[in-house]
């Protein structure tokens, strides 16, 4: 359905072409200090028209706050918001709707419902995604604000271009082919890490690509306008990392941390693939070098590598959480297609329209959304538990296999 | 928490060393013909101590059905059901308890929830998915008997062992790395096609690795042999097919299928990845050749390619579905390691216990598993609009854009 | 929270004074013809000022739809709608804000999110259930087209002044004192069920109390003025019928239908009080007296009597649904009251401001809508398990006692 | 469904004469003291065979825990528990099987499933709330241990027997019947709140009726010897009250905390009625006599009187909790009945078997469990806000309108 979170809960409404998209987002804490400017960043960042990158289609995605904040600060009740479809018209029926377009979702739509929208992507529309951005900005305020949680994506590949290997995810970096030998690259080289430690999203938007690595961005970029010169669209993945999140986050065990994390992403538009951590990568390297040997950090203990991505048997230990998604190259282009029609009559399909030759620039305000209510959903419930624990008076009766010992 | 699914809801009970585990399925359709020995045989292949490639822990995991079930016929309630612990009583105090394990849940578990279970993993042990076992296999009989939808999974790597490239799923299969290069290698080759449309089970079990083809399932012994023989440990992915499965099923937004399917991948324990139809290679192949063109196919549309793995939008479209899971390294292994105890000092950890130095066989039948119940639970959901749209009258003031023409 | 339904989903938004209050309705079914008219009806029928009985407050409460519905059809996606607050300006502080009112929502709404809002009721004011009507009002245009559901309610009660005995609900209608006899009175006097069973919107809405009786709606209407003029409020019930309701709705066992009835009625503003069928009264008679005998009534179980009223075992019989609610006097009157200020000083409120003297007229509107929503959920859910047993073949082995025999 | 709560979580499982009845409880606090003799307490006031009041079925309902607490203490994990049915053969068929008990579940699950357990209740009967009770008994253990909450419900009628007015709950007291009388009986009479503030589960004991009336218990107890004897039935009221709960518990909108209370209740077999405070008494009371003024209490805002029954605007306010619920007369009984069979024949049903001639003493520890849950489950939800709330900086630039002031 349209509803995500269970205690901050996001529900989403809005086609492409009908009066405006929105939330509801309900449970953000009582007395934040929230302005709708903290929200429109985000939708700004999200906004088509930003560069010759993306899709002509203007939408200035001014957002409405409706209902649950006062003066400046949040009621605890829930926060109505909308953005109107400046481009709200229905268009004419024209000859290329009657093909359903490949690999898009006009023939599944018809499929689950029997009906869909007249035009553009209707509830499968990007724009479905303002509503997330906005929760996502709230829940932002708040981490930041308590926490000092930092979430920043960027862009890690666009086609077969990645970001250089010292400095890109596990999963891209060369192992030996030898299978006899296990001695594997070190994935998280210091490079990396030292990104994921420092990367801003200043730093980020300095190349409309959003791709923090100056060089490979050009080439990005090159790679998009050819694929929008050729009438032709290109994919590429969205990396992401989320620091200083509190350990113990997460619900075993349907809810553990990275499968909530997993479904928020792969519920954005054109993903993939998911990884977290070594990822896939992860499944090549030995136990022995694979597992991270844990070291006392400032009082606590915290891990000397960071293979597992933050994330322990669904639970946040404390250390930077990493992942990465890969999204398809776009379905709408405009090159002629050989397809078939709804009934089933082959042609070649031309479709109108404007649409973004790559995604993954406009998907990491998106993708840093959905982190965010994902964090901000495990963090009250967790915040639940705690609280109930603390009141009961310690256990004494226990041994020292059962409880955390003082340090 | 403990509970997946909203019509077709399965909560799991248990720990490593507790009485027992077990689960309460809600929801399964009344009248359906179901017996212990249909749960049993998925049970059976998920225990441990199968093989020389699996943990010698020795559990019978007979399945004791409590409720749900007359005369072997479901009567549409909750459907109890247990697996005793044989090895249920928790271990004495030892020296190695003063560590956590490098990459295991015990530290963040510990913080999570000030206390843990004092032997073996706990809740996060792996006996945790027989209430997962059991409930995916009361969806399967259902499935198969309605629908005729087969799950088949099975394992694709073992370290850096992968399938030939021909039978491998589509990230498996090397591109030009030539980045201005755009024929991209057809990854779904026949082959591969091939194997999704035919493989069983039975001939999934031919081989201890569960890997279906024989060169590389002897490869794979090796390299598991030789991590246990290093008393070390070592990943592998899991690709999993879903056939049969009709159009129509997952729910726009945040429940697309793909997006569940990964919440309930992700969620089994040791998974880093994730990634379906096309996965991280679909953001490579430009959309000119990744999109799947349509077909008429027996009086439907079906596509031409499968690059969309039998999703689009987040909606099944009617071809096979196939994904592929990457577990990681056990962390539990026997070798030396250096690390810290709870209160930080460091020293030399030696675990001692039995564990699979490779979890993929058996992981096998927990994915199929959660794949039937995420089927399952969304099916259910998509019955219910089918049936109330079904009972409204024709529309016909509607223009050809907005409903599927006759055929 | 803000949400309430499984399959049928209704989250609200909105505060007394913030721009407008709103929500979001997932899971309608799609192809259903639908208007903003359709809407519209029942939030006019409980907006205010519709007479001298209820509060000045003047509010048009015009229905905006946002999305979900393309020429005058819905499309499946979640039906987005709000209503202006016109008067949406907060009032500006004054002395009489110093005091919680005394069993009003200021003083709970403190405790619980630490802040409130400036104005009026915030999110505890009547104006919330504007999403509900308009939610209520969408499931009612499915329930009445497709299976002739009809649901009206009306006031049975304001004060002391109630229905005369042979139409009121079985708790008004007096038993004999004489404790050893177990003559009851026949509550569901056939004055009564013919009531049930014919009573229309059009009736209840002949006089402003909304009370279906000619004479005792004269003496509520007195009743109200009175309290009115003593610058007092008083209380009253509701009665409502739900007709044509199929068999097999309610879920075992925390969701029976009386269960979630229960919930959707005391969610509404000033409920205090909830009974269904014999309620009350049920419990003063023997079982031998208030079993419903079965009768075969158009090829088709019934009974001859009802003090079920339609539900039995949590789980509907297709006889009609009756319920009563009661509604406690509202708490914002003129008069001085001796109370305390939050900061515990003793004093004399004076409350400025307008109010309803008696809600129950307007609550009409409200407690159809929350029993429409009701209904369409639990429809929906049944209607899954019923598609998905109907496709499982006839099972032929069970005894007499597990089926239902063919007639 | 089977499962209730959203952070403290039941599901049950279990029919009359399958192999055990039990539960899942998940979301209990980690590290809380609790043996199976906690547990143990409740069922054991629950089970049959206590007097010969009750049903002579004989079960011990010794409870087996199987997971989530070790050496005494809760992991935070999900608690399984079963209690075995040690009578659970299914009878064999009879004659009166054709017929559908009257009044019972055994038509509408017929209709709701297509098929029922061959004997007894199957899901509907009594034995399921072995479960909830089990898992209130977990969170009272909690409650008590905390915050020293205390929950004691009793016996307030049986048949036309009620408590004496003084010590009765509002809806029992007598108005005057002078319409234009606006003089209320102060239905909180000294005598009923000294009642509610002090009463004991060891009171409430003392008589199998578990009316802690002695002169009012003797009526009651031949009232039902007299049903038993008739193979008649009677019905009755149990009344609860929820002592030391903190303010702020109860989400708004749909969540309220009567309305989650009310959905608890009314899910209990056999329920009809449901009023908090003062009910439907509630209604005949002008506002200027029905609010409870506010008053400094120990440092705090407490009230006058206590109409209010705890709770303003959904939310509790720190005042004594309490509520009464309606239990119909058992539909099981001896006498013949003339009614229909499943295929609409007409007939006698003399119904074998043995059954309780009146719930109520019974149904008191289900009452108690069922409040605790709530209670709990909206503790944990508050608790969390309160957490996060509580990490922001206190708002310096709000009126004093809105925001508590210190005192």
């Amino acid at each position: 359905m349209s509803t995500f979170g269970s205690l901050f809960r996001v529900t989403t409404y809005g086609e492409s072409h009908c009066a405006s998209v929105g939330a509801i987002i309900d449970g953000c804490p009582p007395g934040l200090e929230l302005s709708a400017q903290d929200i429109q960043v985000q939708l700004s960042r999200r906004r088509p028209g930003q560069s010759d990158l993306t899709t002509p289609r203007d939408e200035k995605d001014l957002v409405h706050v409706q209902s649950g904040i006062e003066r400046g600060v949040t009621l605890g009740t829930p926060i109505g918001l909308l953005v109107k479809n400046e481009d709200q018209r229905p268009k004419d029926y024209s000859e290329t709707d009657l093909y359903p377009r490949p690999s898009h979702a006009d023939y599944t739509y018809l499929e689950k419902y029997g009906i869909k929208a007249s035009s553009g992507g209707g509830r499968s529309s990007a724009r479905e995604t303002i509503g997330r951005v906005a929760a996502g900005a709230i829940a932002e305020k708040y981490l930041k604000q308590v926490f000092d949680i930092e979430i920043v994506a960027f862009v890690s590949s666009v086609g077969k271009i990645h970001l250089p290997s010292n400095v890109a995810p596990p999963s891209l970096t060369p192992l030996d082919g030898d299978e006899d030998n296990d001695e594997a690259a070190d994935a998280l080289s210091p490079e990396f890490r030292q990104l994921l430690a420092t990367i801003t999203r200043e730093e980020v938007d300095k190349h409309p690509t959003r791709c923090p690595h100056p060089g490979t961005a050009e080439r990005m970029t090159k790679r998009i306008i050819r694929a929008k010169e050729a009438m032709d669209s290109i994919g590429g993945t969205v990396t992401c990392v989320i620091r200083n999140v509190p350990s113990g986050l997460g619900e075993p065990v349907f809810d553990k941390f990275e499968a909530k994390l997993a479904q928020a992403m792969m519920s954005i538009p054109a993903t993939k693939a998911f990884e977290v951590g070594s990822g896939f990568r992860g499944t090549e390297v030995p136990g022995s070098k694979h597992n991270d040997a844990f070291i006392l950090k400032d009082g606590k203990l915290g891990t000397t590598t960071n293979w597992s991505g933050g994330i322990q048997g669904g639970i946040t230990n404390g250390e930077d959480i990493y992942f990465r998604i890969g999204f398809k190259s776009p379905a709408t282009i405009s090159q002629a297609q050989h397809t078939a029609q709804y009934d089933g009559t082959e042609g070649t399909l031309s479709a109108r329209g404007r649409h973004d030759p790559c995604v993954v620039p406009r998907a990491v305000p998106i993708v840093e959304a959905m982190a965010a209510i994902v964090v901000m959903d495990q963090l009250l419930i967790q915040n639940s538990r705690k609280a109930a624990a603390g009141l009961l008076p310690p256990i004494t009766t226990l041994p020292p296999t059962m409880v955390m010992p003082s340090r």
